[in-house]
């Protein structure tokens, strides 16, 4: 199957089936997918956080309405990014990138010195903002990859963010909740989303070319 | 090649060859991937322009620190949020549901009351910022179908969104622009980036798990 069946096959699961296990290297290459893809400024400023522990996805499920993926899949993403840009963070990632390509130039060094001078004095809740968009870069990639595996998968913003936060101690980390993604298989014969059509906007109400 | 060396194989190209031009039917494949993403309530609250004009590409280019793919590129996308949630969107895209999928439910509608009691009272700011991380899954997505197609592209943020607005007349269609992709060719000779490792934190600084 190319992209575009990957992208037909899936859908937001409603009814995952609790007796199937997505197995462990499905789920570190969906990770890894994610680690790879692409961030504004290369600053990755968000963490992924894979809740296996069944009784802390119960508690997540409650305060995220009930919704049963949680629970009946085997595995939960948490994208959390970053609640701020600090010069520590910023600092960490052009550090890192230095080390790894073995030297630094001119050019990258100004690069870093415009984001400490623009980035830090920004605000929190803007930098918050920028972050969260760049996790959902890293969303989008994670729901490719689990079609690739053949792993269902539903992408949620319907939960308590601040309670999670509380639950999974993320804003001592300096970390916002921003979308959860449970993983697993679906339970088509019990799930009322799985044989309706997909619908989106036809392409000329989602297309404008400029020519 | 496997999505993980898709993703290795892309970068963030600097220098695009400005004598290759995208295939329409790749870039067409790119699109359509798009639009078969997945957004918040299946709400698709964004569009995407496809910006092909050299004059039109020349002034984007000089509202965008003069980054040289956007004019050495081929195509060039710019992804436009909703700048809010109307109940005039919200009712198109739940009618649009019901005419494809020929009927509606009970719970259907009971979702569409809540989104119409919700989402246009929360203000046009914190509606764009939502639509704004949506148009964020499909830049995911688009920079995943990119490189199944072999085109290199370059997603950006480093434009001015006002002017960039004012210039393709978005806010009077009720959009605002977010991020803008040129797709096209590496001119691995001349791009500084090409040679260089790409760099991402290690895996146990961007993932945890909890068992």
């Amino acid at each position: 199957m190319d992209l575009i069946e990957r992208l037909q096959w899936r859908y937001a699961t409603k009814k995952m089936d609790p007796t199937k296990k997505v197995p462990k290297e499905k789920v570190e290459r969906i990770l890894e997918a994610v680690r790879l893809a692409p961030t504004s400024s290369g600053l990755q400023p968000f963490e992924v956080l894979v809740v296996t522990n069944a009784p802390l996805r119960a508690k997540i499920q409650a305060i995220a309405n009930g919704q049963t993926q949680i629970g009946d899949g085997s595995h939960l993403l948490v994208f959390a990014a970053w609640d701020d840009y600090t010069a520590e963070r910023i600092n960490a990632m052009f550090d890192l990138t230095n080390a790894e390509r073995g030297g630094t130039n001119e050019g990258w060094e100004a690069y870093r010195q415009m984001l400490l001078a623009r980035y830090p004095q920004r605000g929190a809740e803007v930098n918050f903002q920028h972050a969260a968009r760049q996790a959902y870069i890293g969303l989008g990639v994670a729901l490719v990859a689990a079609a690739f595996e053949e792993v269902d998968s539903t992408p949620m913003e319907g939960f308590d963010a601040d309670a999670l936060d509380a639950l999974l101690n993320l804003r001592a980390r300096g970390l916002r909740s921003v979308a959860i993604m449970p993983l697993g298989y679906r339970d088509a014969a019990n799930d009322w989303l799985a044989p309706l059509q997909k619908v989106r906007r036809p392409r000329e109400q989602f297309i404008t070319w400029l020519e």
